[in-house]
Protein backbone atom coordinates (compact mmCIF):
# COMPACT_ATOMS: atom_id res chain seq x y z
CA UNK A 1 0.00 0.00 0.00
CA UNK A 2 2.73 2.34 0.87
CA UNK A 3 4.30 1.97 -2.96
CA UNK A 4 0.53 2.30 -4.42
CA UNK A 5 0.67 5.69 -1.81
CA UNK A 6 4.08 6.77 -3.04
CA UNK A 7 3.52 6.46 -6.14
CA UNK A 8 0.18 8.26 -6.80
CA UNK A 9 1.77 11.08 -3.94
CA UNK A 10 4.42 11.72 -6.75
CA UNK A 11 2.10 11.83 -9.74
CA UNK A 12 -0.04 14.14 -8.28
CA UNK A 13 3.40 16.52 -7.02
CA UNK A 14 4.25 15.87 -11.04
CA UNK A 15 1.04 16.69 -12.39
CA UNK A 16 0.89 20.18 -10.18
CA UNK A 17 4.26 21.39 -11.30
CA UNK A 18 2.58 21.50 -15.09
CA UNK A 19 -0.10 23.41 -13.75
CA UNK A 20 -0.14 27.00 -12.64
CA UNK A 21 -1.93 28.07 -9.17
CA UNK A 22 -2.57 24.55 -8.88
CA UNK A 23 -3.01 23.87 -4.65
CA UNK A 24 -0.08 22.74 -3.22
CA UNK A 25 -1.40 20.85 -1.16
CA UNK A 26 -0.69 16.69 -1.00
CA UNK A 27 -3.60 14.58 -0.97
CA UNK A 28 -5.35 12.45 2.01
CA UNK A 29 -5.01 8.83 1.70
CA UNK A 30 -7.66 6.42 2.61
CA UNK A 31 -7.12 2.76 2.13
CA UNK A 32 -10.20 0.55 2.73
CA UNK A 33 -8.43 -3.64 3.10
CA UNK A 34 -11.37 -6.07 2.36
CA UNK A 35 -11.75 -9.19 3.13
CA UNK A 36 -14.71 -11.60 4.17
CA UNK A 37 -16.22 -11.20 7.77
CA UNK A 38 -14.80 -14.39 8.77
CA UNK A 39 -11.49 -13.32 8.47
CA UNK A 40 -8.89 -12.13 11.02
CA UNK A 41 -8.86 -8.34 11.00
CA UNK A 42 -7.07 -7.77 14.26
CA UNK A 43 -3.66 -9.22 12.64
CA UNK A 44 -4.07 -7.04 9.13
CA UNK A 45 -4.78 -4.49 11.84
CA UNK A 46 -1.52 -5.14 13.86
CA UNK A 47 0.98 -5.41 10.61
CA UNK A 48 0.17 -1.95 9.74
CA UNK A 49 3.03 0.25 9.80
CA UNK A 50 2.70 2.85 13.26
CA UNK A 51 4.07 5.57 10.64
CA UNK A 52 2.19 5.15 7.51
CA UNK A 53 1.48 7.93 5.43
CA UNK A 54 -2.36 6.99 5.01
CA UNK A 55 -5.71 6.30 6.88
CA UNK A 56 -6.35 2.65 6.99
CA UNK A 57 -10.12 0.93 7.61
CA UNK A 58 -11.21 -2.51 7.28
CA UNK A 59 -13.91 -3.19 5.31
CA UNK A 60 -15.94 -6.52 6.11
CA UNK A 61 -18.06 -8.25 3.43
CA UNK A 62 -17.78 -10.02 -0.07
CA UNK A 63 -16.60 -7.88 -2.86
CA UNK A 64 -19.27 -9.76 -5.11
CA UNK A 65 -21.38 -7.21 -3.47
CA UNK A 66 -21.31 -2.86 -2.77
CA UNK A 67 -19.01 -2.02 -0.39
CA UNK A 68 -18.82 1.45 -0.69
CA UNK A 69 -20.69 4.31 -1.94
CA UNK A 70 -21.26 5.43 -5.62
CA UNK A 71 -18.54 6.93 -7.45
CA UNK A 72 -16.01 7.33 -4.25
CA UNK A 73 -13.43 5.22 -5.24
CA UNK A 74 -10.53 6.17 -7.31
CA UNK A 75 -7.91 3.47 -7.41
CA UNK A 76 -8.97 -0.47 -6.68
CA UNK A 77 -6.35 -3.48 -6.09
CA UNK A 78 -7.42 -6.60 -5.94
CA UNK A 79 -4.29 -9.64 -5.32
CA UNK A 80 -5.30 -13.14 -5.34
CA UNK A 81 -8.78 -12.16 -5.17
CA UNK A 82 -10.52 -12.63 -7.69
CA UNK A 83 -9.53 -16.31 -8.60
CA UNK A 84 -12.29 -16.94 -6.28
CA UNK A 85 -15.35 -17.69 -7.55
CA UNK A 86 -18.59 -16.96 -5.52
CA UNK A 87 -20.05 -20.79 -5.79
CA UNK A 88 -19.16 -23.85 -7.54
CA UNK A 89 -21.50 -24.49 -10.64
CA UNK A 90 -24.03 -26.89 -9.66
CA UNK A 91 -23.63 -29.18 -12.98
CA UNK A 92 -19.87 -30.28 -11.91
CA UNK A 93 -21.35 -32.55 -9.57
CA UNK A 94 -24.26 -33.45 -11.13
CA UNK A 95 -23.58 -37.07 -11.91
CA UNK A 96 -26.35 -36.68 -14.99
CA UNK A 97 -24.49 -33.23 -16.37
CA UNK A 98 -21.48 -34.02 -18.90
CA UNK A 99 -20.00 -31.60 -16.69
CA UNK A 100 -19.46 -33.83 -13.63
CA UNK A 101 -16.10 -33.94 -12.51
CA UNK A 102 -16.09 -37.39 -11.45
CA UNK A 103 -13.01 -38.42 -9.47
CA UNK A 104 -11.24 -34.97 -9.35
CA UNK A 105 -11.48 -31.38 -7.37
CA UNK A 106 -10.90 -29.29 -9.64
CA UNK A 107 -10.48 -28.39 -13.61
CA UNK A 108 -6.82 -28.36 -13.76
CA UNK A 109 -5.81 -31.99 -14.91
CA UNK A 110 -9.63 -32.10 -16.42
CA UNK A 111 -9.56 -33.72 -19.83
CA UNK A 112 -13.52 -33.48 -19.74
CA UNK A 113 -14.10 -29.89 -21.84
CA UNK A 114 -17.50 -29.33 -20.12
CA UNK A 115 -15.64 -28.92 -16.58
CA UNK A 116 -13.88 -25.98 -17.60
CA UNK A 117 -16.41 -24.31 -19.79
CA UNK A 118 -18.68 -24.64 -16.28
CA UNK A 119 -15.82 -23.42 -14.26
CA UNK A 120 -15.40 -20.27 -17.05
CA UNK A 121 -19.11 -20.14 -17.05
CA UNK A 122 -19.39 -18.91 -13.30
CA UNK A 123 -15.95 -17.22 -13.41
CA UNK A 124 -18.32 -15.24 -16.07
CA UNK A 125 -20.73 -14.73 -14.54
CA UNK A 126 -19.06 -13.36 -11.05
CA UNK A 127 -16.91 -11.08 -12.96
CA UNK A 128 -20.27 -9.46 -14.32
CA UNK A 129 -21.05 -8.81 -10.75
CA UNK A 130 -17.49 -7.86 -9.53
CA UNK A 131 -17.55 -5.33 -12.97
CA UNK A 132 -21.02 -4.03 -12.16
CA UNK A 133 -20.57 -3.17 -8.58
CA UNK A 134 -17.36 -1.85 -8.87
CA UNK A 135 -18.01 0.46 -11.89
CA UNK A 136 -21.01 2.06 -9.09
CA UNK A 137 -18.19 2.63 -6.71
CA UNK A 138 -15.26 4.02 -8.84
CA UNK A 139 -15.13 7.45 -10.24
CA UNK A 140 -15.15 7.93 -14.20
CA UNK A 141 -11.35 7.57 -14.75
CA UNK A 142 -10.83 5.50 -11.87
CA UNK A 143 -8.11 2.16 -11.66
CA UNK A 144 -8.57 -1.05 -11.41
CA UNK A 145 -5.24 -3.45 -10.86
CA UNK A 146 -6.04 -7.30 -10.90
CA UNK A 147 -3.54 -9.52 -9.86
CA UNK A 148 -4.19 -13.84 -10.36
CA UNK A 149 -2.05 -16.65 -10.37
CA UNK A 150 -1.71 -17.70 -13.47
CA UNK A 151 0.25 -21.37 -13.21
CA UNK A 152 2.85 -21.99 -10.04
CA UNK A 153 1.47 -24.02 -7.75
CA UNK A 154 -1.97 -24.48 -9.69
CA UNK A 155 -0.38 -27.22 -10.77
CA UNK A 156 -0.31 -29.19 -7.07
CA UNK A 157 -4.21 -29.22 -7.35
CA UNK A 158 -4.32 -32.06 -9.54
CA UNK A 159 -1.48 -33.72 -7.14
CA UNK A 160 -3.70 -32.79 -4.30
CA UNK A 161 -6.18 -34.09 -5.91
CA UNK A 162 -5.21 -37.22 -6.99
CA UNK A 163 -4.00 -37.68 -3.25
CA UNK A 164 -7.60 -37.77 -2.28
CA UNK A 165 -8.06 -40.20 -5.09
CA UNK A 166 -5.63 -42.65 -3.93
CA UNK A 167 -7.50 -42.27 -0.19
CA UNK A 168 -10.80 -43.18 -1.91
CA UNK A 169 -9.02 -46.30 -3.54
CA UNK A 170 -7.93 -47.66 -0.37
CA UNK A 171 -11.06 -47.37 0.89
CA UNK A 172 -10.31 -44.88 3.24
CA UNK A 173 -12.31 -42.16 1.82
CA UNK A 174 -15.52 -42.50 -0.16
CA UNK A 175 -15.08 -41.64 -3.49
CA UNK A 176 -18.74 -39.91 -3.43
CA UNK A 177 -17.07 -37.24 -1.93
CA UNK A 178 -14.20 -36.68 -4.26
CA UNK A 179 -16.99 -36.15 -6.49
CA UNK A 180 -18.89 -34.32 -4.92
CA UNK A 181 -16.06 -31.46 -4.15
CA UNK A 182 -14.59 -29.01 -6.44
CA UNK A 183 -12.73 -26.12 -5.76
CA UNK A 184 -14.48 -22.47 -5.93
CA UNK A 185 -11.17 -21.37 -7.88
CA UNK A 186 -10.67 -20.34 -11.95
CA UNK A 187 -7.43 -18.96 -12.89
CA UNK A 188 -8.11 -16.78 -15.90
CA UNK A 189 -5.66 -16.62 -18.97
CA UNK A 190 -5.67 -13.45 -20.47
CA UNK A 191 -8.12 -14.25 -23.72
CA UNK A 192 -10.45 -15.40 -20.28
CA UNK A 193 -9.58 -11.52 -18.47
CA UNK A 194 -10.35 -9.80 -21.92
CA UNK A 195 -13.37 -11.43 -22.87
CA UNK A 196 -15.02 -10.70 -19.65
CA UNK A 197 -13.91 -7.31 -19.54
CA UNK A 198 -15.68 -6.84 -23.05
CA UNK A 199 -18.31 -8.21 -22.46
CA UNK A 200 -19.00 -6.20 -18.94
CA UNK A 201 -18.04 -3.22 -21.28
CA UNK A 202 -17.68 -0.24 -18.43
CA UNK A 203 -13.62 -0.62 -18.45
CA UNK A 204 -10.97 -0.38 -20.23
CA UNK A 205 -7.94 -2.41 -20.64
CA UNK A 206 -5.25 0.20 -19.89
CA UNK A 207 -2.35 -3.28 -19.35
CA UNK A 208 -2.21 -6.82 -19.43
CA UNK A 209 0.45 -8.82 -19.13
CA UNK A 210 2.19 -12.38 -18.27
CA UNK A 211 4.72 -11.96 -15.24
CA UNK A 212 7.21 -14.39 -14.05
CA UNK A 213 7.37 -13.45 -10.43
CA UNK A 214 10.79 -16.10 -9.77
CA UNK A 215 10.23 -17.06 -6.01
CA UNK A 216 11.88 -19.06 -3.53
CA UNK A 217 9.29 -21.35 -3.72
CA UNK A 218 9.19 -22.36 -7.44
CA UNK A 219 12.96 -21.94 -7.74
CA UNK A 220 13.63 -24.49 -5.12
CA UNK A 221 10.62 -26.97 -6.59
CA UNK A 222 10.02 -27.64 -2.88
CA UNK A 223 7.13 -30.21 -2.64
CA UNK A 224 6.96 -29.69 0.73
CA UNK A 225 7.19 -25.90 0.72
CA UNK A 226 4.61 -25.38 -2.12
CA UNK A 227 2.36 -27.55 -0.56
CA UNK A 228 2.22 -25.78 2.77
CA UNK A 229 1.49 -22.46 0.53
CA UNK A 230 -1.23 -24.12 -1.14
CA UNK A 231 -2.78 -25.38 2.17
CA UNK A 232 -2.79 -21.97 3.60
CA UNK A 233 -5.37 -20.82 1.08
CA UNK A 234 -7.16 -24.02 0.64
CA UNK A 235 -6.61 -25.28 4.58
CA UNK A 236 -10.61 -24.18 5.21
CA UNK A 237 -12.52 -25.53 2.41
CA UNK A 238 -11.12 -28.78 2.40
CA UNK A 239 -11.38 -29.69 6.21
CA UNK A 240 -15.11 -28.50 5.84
CA UNK A 241 -15.57 -31.29 3.06
CA UNK A 242 -13.78 -34.01 4.09
CA UNK A 243 -12.79 -33.42 7.84
CA UNK A 244 -9.34 -32.33 9.13
CA UNK A 245 -7.95 -36.21 9.56
CA UNK A 246 -8.19 -36.93 5.70
CA UNK A 247 -7.27 -33.30 5.22
CA UNK A 248 -3.63 -33.65 6.81
CA UNK A 249 -3.36 -37.42 5.09
CA UNK A 250 -4.05 -36.25 1.50
CA UNK A 251 -1.20 -33.22 2.51
CA UNK A 252 1.16 -35.87 3.74
CA UNK A 253 0.42 -37.82 0.49
CA UNK A 254 0.86 -35.05 -1.74
CA UNK A 255 4.35 -33.99 -0.33
CA UNK A 256 4.98 -38.01 -0.87
CA UNK A 257 4.71 -37.71 -4.71
CA UNK A 258 7.52 -34.68 -4.58
CA UNK A 259 9.86 -35.92 -7.17
CA UNK A 260 6.88 -35.90 -9.65
CA UNK A 261 6.27 -32.35 -8.52
CA UNK A 262 9.58 -31.46 -8.63
CA UNK A 263 9.96 -32.55 -12.06
CA UNK A 264 7.13 -30.40 -13.42
CA UNK A 265 8.33 -27.48 -11.86
CA UNK A 266 11.49 -27.89 -13.27
CA UNK A 267 10.04 -27.57 -16.66
CA UNK A 268 7.51 -24.72 -15.72
CA UNK A 269 8.90 -22.86 -13.00
CA UNK A 270 10.89 -19.44 -15.61
CA UNK A 271 7.20 -19.24 -17.39
CA UNK A 272 5.02 -16.47 -16.73
CA UNK A 273 3.12 -17.18 -13.33
CA UNK A 274 1.51 -14.01 -12.52
CA UNK A 275 -1.36 -12.47 -14.91
CA UNK A 276 -1.32 -8.53 -14.30
CA UNK A 277 -4.33 -6.46 -15.55
CA UNK A 278 -4.79 -2.48 -15.29
CA UNK A 279 -8.56 -2.00 -16.17
CA UNK A 280 -9.67 2.17 -16.23
CA UNK A 281 -13.28 2.90 -15.47
CA UNK A 282 -14.91 4.79 -18.77
CA UNK B 1 -26.23 2.57 14.47
CA UNK B 2 -29.09 1.75 12.22
CA UNK B 3 -31.16 4.47 14.87
CA UNK B 4 -28.45 7.17 14.03
CA UNK B 5 -28.89 6.13 10.11
CA UNK B 6 -32.74 6.30 10.05
CA UNK B 7 -32.49 9.26 12.36
CA UNK B 8 -30.34 11.24 9.43
CA UNK B 9 -32.52 9.90 6.85
CA UNK B 10 -35.96 11.05 8.10
CA UNK B 11 -34.57 14.22 9.05
CA UNK B 12 -32.75 14.70 5.39
CA UNK B 13 -36.64 13.82 4.10
CA UNK B 14 -38.04 16.33 6.08
CA UNK B 15 -35.67 18.72 4.20
CA UNK B 16 -36.00 18.05 1.03
CA UNK B 17 -39.93 17.92 1.11
CA UNK B 18 -39.03 22.18 2.09
CA UNK B 19 -37.17 22.66 -0.32
CA UNK B 20 -37.96 23.10 -4.26
CA UNK B 21 -35.95 20.98 -7.05
CA UNK B 22 -33.96 19.05 -4.30
CA UNK B 23 -32.80 15.81 -5.68
CA UNK B 24 -34.62 13.01 -3.90
CA UNK B 25 -32.05 11.00 -3.74
CA UNK B 26 -31.48 9.12 -0.16
CA UNK B 27 -27.67 9.74 1.09
CA UNK B 28 -25.47 6.90 1.06
CA UNK B 29 -23.62 6.28 4.86
CA UNK B 30 -20.68 5.25 5.50
CA UNK B 31 -19.96 4.05 9.56
CA UNK B 32 -16.80 3.88 10.84
CA UNK B 33 -16.58 1.92 13.32
CA UNK B 34 -12.78 3.04 15.89
CA UNK B 35 -11.43 1.02 18.19
CA UNK B 36 -7.77 0.49 19.39
CA UNK B 37 -5.56 -1.88 17.55
CA UNK B 38 -5.81 -4.71 19.95
CA UNK B 39 -9.55 -4.86 19.97
CA UNK B 40 -11.45 -7.83 18.57
CA UNK B 41 -12.89 -6.41 14.95
CA UNK B 42 -13.75 -9.43 13.93
CA UNK B 43 -16.83 -9.48 16.70
CA UNK B 44 -18.20 -6.51 15.95
CA UNK B 45 -17.88 -7.14 12.21
CA UNK B 46 -19.55 -10.67 12.87
CA UNK B 47 -21.97 -8.60 15.03
CA UNK B 48 -23.25 -6.34 12.00
CA UNK B 49 -27.04 -7.04 10.80
CA UNK B 50 -26.33 -8.55 7.36
CA UNK B 51 -28.88 -6.30 5.88
CA UNK B 52 -27.99 -3.02 6.96
CA UNK B 53 -28.56 -0.26 5.38
CA UNK B 54 -25.18 1.88 5.27
CA UNK B 55 -21.26 1.20 4.56
CA UNK B 56 -19.32 -0.82 7.40
CA UNK B 57 -15.96 0.14 8.12
CA UNK B 58 -13.45 -0.55 10.80
CA UNK B 59 -11.29 2.07 11.96
CA UNK B 60 -8.15 0.70 14.00
CA UNK B 61 -6.23 3.30 16.64
CA UNK B 62 -6.61 5.84 19.12
CA UNK B 63 -9.15 8.23 19.19
CA UNK B 64 -6.36 11.11 20.65
CA UNK B 65 -4.69 10.62 16.85
CA UNK B 66 -5.95 11.84 13.63
CA UNK B 67 -8.50 9.01 12.06
CA UNK B 68 -10.18 10.72 9.08
CA UNK B 69 -9.30 12.60 6.18
CA UNK B 70 -9.55 16.69 6.43
CA UNK B 71 -13.21 17.77 6.75
CA UNK B 72 -14.96 13.79 5.98
CA UNK B 73 -16.81 13.24 8.63
CA UNK B 74 -20.68 14.51 9.42
CA UNK B 75 -21.40 13.23 12.55
CA UNK B 76 -19.22 11.55 15.31
CA UNK B 77 -20.07 9.31 18.48
CA UNK B 78 -18.47 7.87 21.32
CA UNK B 79 -20.02 6.22 23.61
CA UNK B 80 -18.36 5.13 26.89
CA UNK B 81 -14.74 6.14 25.12
CA UNK B 82 -13.76 9.82 26.40
CA UNK B 83 -13.40 8.26 30.02
CA UNK B 84 -11.18 6.50 29.29
CA UNK B 85 -7.48 8.91 29.68
CA UNK B 86 -4.49 8.87 27.40
CA UNK B 87 -2.16 7.92 30.44
CA UNK B 88 -2.13 8.27 34.05
CA UNK B 89 -0.58 12.09 35.69
CA UNK B 90 2.78 11.05 36.85
CA UNK B 91 2.05 12.57 40.22
CA UNK B 92 -0.71 9.95 40.97
CA UNK B 93 2.60 7.63 41.88
CA UNK B 94 4.99 9.46 43.32
CA UNK B 95 5.03 9.75 46.83
CA UNK B 96 6.87 12.99 46.72
CA UNK B 97 3.95 15.00 44.84
CA UNK B 98 1.29 16.14 47.18
CA UNK B 99 -1.22 14.53 44.29
CA UNK B 100 0.28 10.92 45.01
CA UNK B 101 -2.90 8.18 45.57
CA UNK B 102 -1.03 6.25 48.56
CA UNK B 103 -3.41 2.83 49.02
CA UNK B 104 -6.17 4.24 46.36
CA UNK B 105 -6.27 2.97 42.87
CA UNK B 106 -8.46 6.14 41.65
CA UNK B 107 -9.83 9.82 42.85
CA UNK B 108 -13.18 7.92 43.79
CA UNK B 109 -13.22 7.81 47.53
CA UNK B 110 -10.23 10.08 48.01
CA UNK B 111 -10.07 12.36 50.04
CA UNK B 112 -6.90 14.12 48.11
CA UNK B 113 -8.53 17.31 46.17
CA UNK B 114 -4.43 16.73 44.83
CA UNK B 115 -5.47 13.81 43.39
CA UNK B 116 -8.51 14.32 41.90
CA UNK B 117 -6.67 17.64 40.30
CA UNK B 118 -4.99 15.70 38.98
CA UNK B 119 -6.69 13.61 36.95
CA UNK B 120 -9.07 16.22 35.79
CA UNK B 121 -5.87 17.99 34.65
CA UNK B 122 -4.96 14.92 32.39
CA UNK B 123 -8.69 14.97 31.32
CA UNK B 124 -8.33 18.00 30.28
CA UNK B 125 -5.12 17.69 28.15
CA UNK B 126 -7.23 14.66 26.57
CA UNK B 127 -9.90 16.61 25.64
CA UNK B 128 -8.28 19.50 23.87
CA UNK B 129 -6.05 17.25 21.67
CA UNK B 130 -9.91 14.91 21.35
CA UNK B 131 -11.42 18.26 20.41
CA UNK B 132 -8.16 19.63 17.90
CA UNK B 133 -7.99 16.12 16.07
CA UNK B 134 -11.98 15.82 15.44
CA UNK B 135 -12.38 19.43 14.55
CA UNK B 136 -9.76 19.11 12.03
CA UNK B 137 -11.88 15.66 10.81
CA UNK B 138 -15.41 17.04 11.44
CA UNK B 139 -17.51 19.52 8.73
CA UNK B 140 -18.39 23.04 9.63
CA UNK B 141 -21.84 22.36 11.46
CA UNK B 142 -20.92 18.33 11.97
CA UNK B 143 -22.15 17.37 15.16
CA UNK B 144 -20.21 15.14 18.45
CA UNK B 145 -22.96 13.51 20.43
CA UNK B 146 -20.98 12.08 23.67
CA UNK B 147 -21.73 9.50 25.97
CA UNK B 148 -20.15 9.09 29.54
CA UNK B 149 -20.82 7.21 32.54
CA UNK B 150 -21.61 9.70 35.63
CA UNK B 151 -21.84 7.73 38.10
CA UNK B 152 -23.98 4.52 38.92
CA UNK B 153 -20.94 1.37 38.89
CA UNK B 154 -18.04 4.05 38.88
CA UNK B 155 -18.67 3.73 42.81
CA UNK B 156 -17.51 0.01 42.71
CA UNK B 157 -14.01 1.25 41.95
CA UNK B 158 -13.82 2.42 45.28
CA UNK B 159 -15.36 -0.89 47.14
CA UNK B 160 -12.62 -3.01 43.80
CA UNK B 161 -9.67 -0.40 45.07
CA UNK B 162 -10.12 -1.33 49.23
CA UNK B 163 -10.53 -5.67 48.26
CA UNK B 164 -7.09 -4.53 47.12
CA UNK B 165 -5.95 -2.55 50.18
CA UNK B 166 -7.62 -5.72 52.08
CA UNK B 167 -4.87 -8.03 50.44
CA UNK B 168 -2.30 -6.02 51.07
CA UNK B 169 -2.97 -5.43 54.77
CA UNK B 170 -3.35 -9.25 54.60
CA UNK B 171 0.16 -9.55 53.47
CA UNK B 172 -0.98 -11.26 50.09
CA UNK B 173 0.18 -8.19 48.14
CA UNK B 174 2.85 -5.62 48.49
CA UNK B 175 1.15 -2.32 49.38
CA UNK B 176 3.29 -0.37 46.75
CA UNK B 177 1.44 -2.40 43.86
CA UNK B 178 -1.10 -0.73 45.01
CA UNK B 179 0.52 2.51 45.68
CA UNK B 180 2.08 2.79 41.70
CA UNK B 181 -1.34 1.79 39.90
CA UNK B 182 -4.00 4.01 39.12
CA UNK B 183 -7.39 3.54 36.91
CA UNK B 184 -6.64 5.54 33.44
CA UNK B 185 -10.60 6.85 34.41
CA UNK B 186 -12.33 9.75 34.53
CA UNK B 187 -15.84 10.48 34.84
CA UNK B 188 -16.56 14.45 33.78
CA UNK B 189 -19.41 15.96 35.29
CA UNK B 190 -21.16 18.54 33.12
CA UNK B 191 -19.24 21.39 35.44
CA UNK B 192 -16.15 19.36 33.56
CA UNK B 193 -17.17 19.03 30.30
CA UNK B 194 -18.58 22.63 29.37
CA UNK B 195 -15.29 23.97 31.10
CA UNK B 196 -12.89 21.86 28.72
CA UNK B 197 -15.76 22.33 25.75
CA UNK B 198 -15.15 26.33 25.81
CA UNK B 199 -11.47 25.85 26.42
CA UNK B 200 -10.92 24.48 23.36
CA UNK B 201 -13.66 26.67 21.62
CA UNK B 202 -14.04 24.78 18.00
CA UNK B 203 -17.47 23.49 19.30
CA UNK B 204 -20.64 24.68 20.92
CA UNK B 205 -22.93 23.13 23.39
CA UNK B 206 -25.81 22.12 21.72
CA UNK B 207 -27.40 20.03 24.54
CA UNK B 208 -25.87 18.89 27.58
CA UNK B 209 -28.03 16.81 30.16
CA UNK B 210 -27.69 13.99 32.90
CA UNK B 211 -29.81 10.99 32.18
CA UNK B 212 -31.18 8.42 34.08
CA UNK B 213 -30.69 5.03 32.24
CA UNK B 214 -32.71 2.38 34.57
CA UNK B 215 -31.01 -0.60 34.18
CA UNK B 216 -31.40 -4.21 35.49
CA UNK B 217 -28.19 -4.12 37.33
CA UNK B 218 -29.05 -0.81 38.80
CA UNK B 219 -32.37 -1.51 39.94
CA UNK B 220 -30.70 -5.13 41.14
CA UNK B 221 -28.46 -3.41 43.26
CA UNK B 222 -26.40 -6.97 42.56
CA UNK B 223 -22.71 -6.54 43.74
CA UNK B 224 -22.16 -9.59 41.42
CA UNK B 225 -23.51 -8.89 38.54
CA UNK B 226 -22.51 -5.33 38.53
CA UNK B 227 -19.04 -6.46 39.22
CA UNK B 228 -19.32 -8.28 36.20
CA UNK B 229 -19.82 -5.32 34.33
CA UNK B 230 -16.90 -3.90 35.80
CA UNK B 231 -14.45 -6.88 35.27
CA UNK B 232 -15.23 -6.84 31.67
CA UNK B 233 -14.37 -3.02 30.90
CA UNK B 234 -11.34 -2.86 33.60
CA UNK B 235 -9.70 -6.61 33.81
CA UNK B 236 -7.05 -6.18 31.12
CA UNK B 237 -5.31 -3.08 33.03
CA UNK B 238 -5.82 -5.43 36.60
CA UNK B 239 -4.21 -8.46 34.99
CA UNK B 240 -1.54 -6.58 33.58
CA UNK B 241 -0.55 -5.02 36.43
CA UNK B 242 -1.48 -7.22 39.60
CA UNK B 243 -1.45 -10.80 38.12
CA UNK B 244 -4.44 -12.85 36.98
CA UNK B 245 -4.64 -14.64 40.87
CA UNK B 246 -4.45 -11.03 42.14
CA UNK B 247 -7.20 -9.66 40.00
CA UNK B 248 -9.14 -12.78 40.70
CA UNK B 249 -9.47 -12.75 44.60
CA UNK B 250 -9.70 -9.04 45.01
CA UNK B 251 -13.26 -9.31 42.41
CA UNK B 252 -14.22 -12.51 44.55
CA UNK B 253 -13.78 -9.64 48.07
CA UNK B 254 -15.63 -7.04 46.29
CA UNK B 255 -18.63 -9.28 46.10
CA UNK B 256 -18.36 -10.32 49.40
CA UNK B 257 -18.75 -6.63 49.97
CA UNK B 258 -22.10 -6.93 48.36
CA UNK B 259 -23.97 -6.02 51.36
CA UNK B 260 -22.42 -2.63 52.01
CA UNK B 261 -22.74 -1.89 47.98
CA UNK B 262 -26.30 -2.31 47.65
CA UNK B 263 -26.85 0.21 50.74
CA UNK B 264 -24.93 2.19 48.41
CA UNK B 265 -26.96 1.42 45.34
CA UNK B 266 -30.40 1.46 47.13
CA UNK B 267 -29.75 5.23 48.22
CA UNK B 268 -28.33 5.90 44.33
CA UNK B 269 -29.90 4.26 41.91
CA UNK B 270 -32.55 6.66 41.09
CA UNK B 271 -30.02 9.47 40.23
CA UNK B 272 -29.06 9.99 36.97
CA UNK B 273 -26.08 8.01 36.37
CA UNK B 274 -25.11 8.99 32.54
CA UNK B 275 -23.69 12.73 30.77
CA UNK B 276 -25.48 13.12 27.43
CA UNK B 277 -23.15 15.98 25.30
CA UNK B 278 -24.03 17.18 21.60
CA UNK B 279 -21.41 19.50 20.29
CA UNK B 280 -21.80 21.14 16.86
CA UNK B 281 -18.46 22.49 14.67
CA UNK B 282 -18.04 26.12 14.85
Amino acid sequence: MQYIVEALTDKYLLYQDQVINFTNNIPEFQIFFNDHVTNDFNILFRSLPFDRSYYAYGVPGSFYGRLFPSRSIHFAHSSSGINWLSKIPKELVDEKSPAWNKGLIHYVGASNVEVVNAYFAQFEKDMEIFFNVRAEEIVQGGMIVLITAFSGYIRLLKFFGSSLMDLANEGKLDESLVDSFNLPLYYPSPQDMTKVVRKNGLFSIERMELINIKSNLVDEADAKTLMMSLRSSIEGIIINHFGSKIGEEACARTILKSEEISEWMKVNYEKPSILFVALKRK
